[in-house]
């Protein structure tokens, strides 16, 4: 997976493509947001902009941009939804930085005292609390 | 530091105001970067808004708007000067998800294929380091 190419192929490009299903928190023109199947904390959920890009590196400034504000948004939903005591914005770029699905995604991670992170990429989540956490987050928008 | 309260004597708001020194890297009207006094890995930088804003949750969206193009901006040129193999963002909001100074900051963090990263909070880098880097990601930019 080296290099800069962006594969349309990608789990995410494929999600935005409607061709596999995703647990969707929200979505407009140029922004979906769902949770991530394999959570570091309950009511963690990704933010991608419907553009191209392989990762922040090589994105549009303006996608950027529009993406950043739903970020926040769906920041502040998932604090309230899971009374969280804060939220972790984590976005990797590379290998090397983490990233394992090359479409650019903002992770959003609820945070609570005392409450170690679950590694990156580590346990897939039961279908059903997936389901539930994105509606608890829908409820909070 | 409990609260969703802006403290404009945080360490930030005093660089911003140019009543504590920085290594600065970058600065636009909206926007200032500079080096993390305590790296997570060489060239870790900082990217705030000028505008204040205690984290995201709290922030202007007009002002996230501006400084998410900063952020890819220092991302690609921290990537070349140090010949990085990639690059993590995090943004860290409330205690609970690591936040240790009060006004909206987003981590950018070279990252090398067998490296770990440093703690975040860990050891205070020696000033002169500070400076070269600096000066090597300005020359990038």
């Amino acid at each position: 997976m080296s290099g800069q190419i962006y594969d349309d192929n990608n789990i995410f490009a494929k999600i935005l493509r409607g061709e596999i299903p995703c647990h969707k928190v929200y979505e407009d023109d140029d922004t979906l947001a769902f949770m991530d199947v394999m959570p570091q904390a309950p009511g963690h959920l990704l933010v991608v902009p419907k553009s191209p890009s392989r990762n922040l590196l090589d994105a549009d400034p303006a996608a950027l941009s529009k993406t950043i504000p739903v970020v926040q948004k769906l920041a502040k939903a998932a604090k309230e939804a899971f009374d969280a005591d804060g939220i972790f914005i984590a976005q990797f770029n590379e290998p090397a930085a983490g990233q394992t699905v090359y479409h650019l995604h903002f992770h959003v991670i609820p945070r609570r005292e005392g409450e170690p992170l679950k590694p990156h990429s580590g346990k897939m989540e039961d279908g059903d609390i997936l389901k539930a956490n994105a509606e608890k987050i829908r409820a909070a928008l």
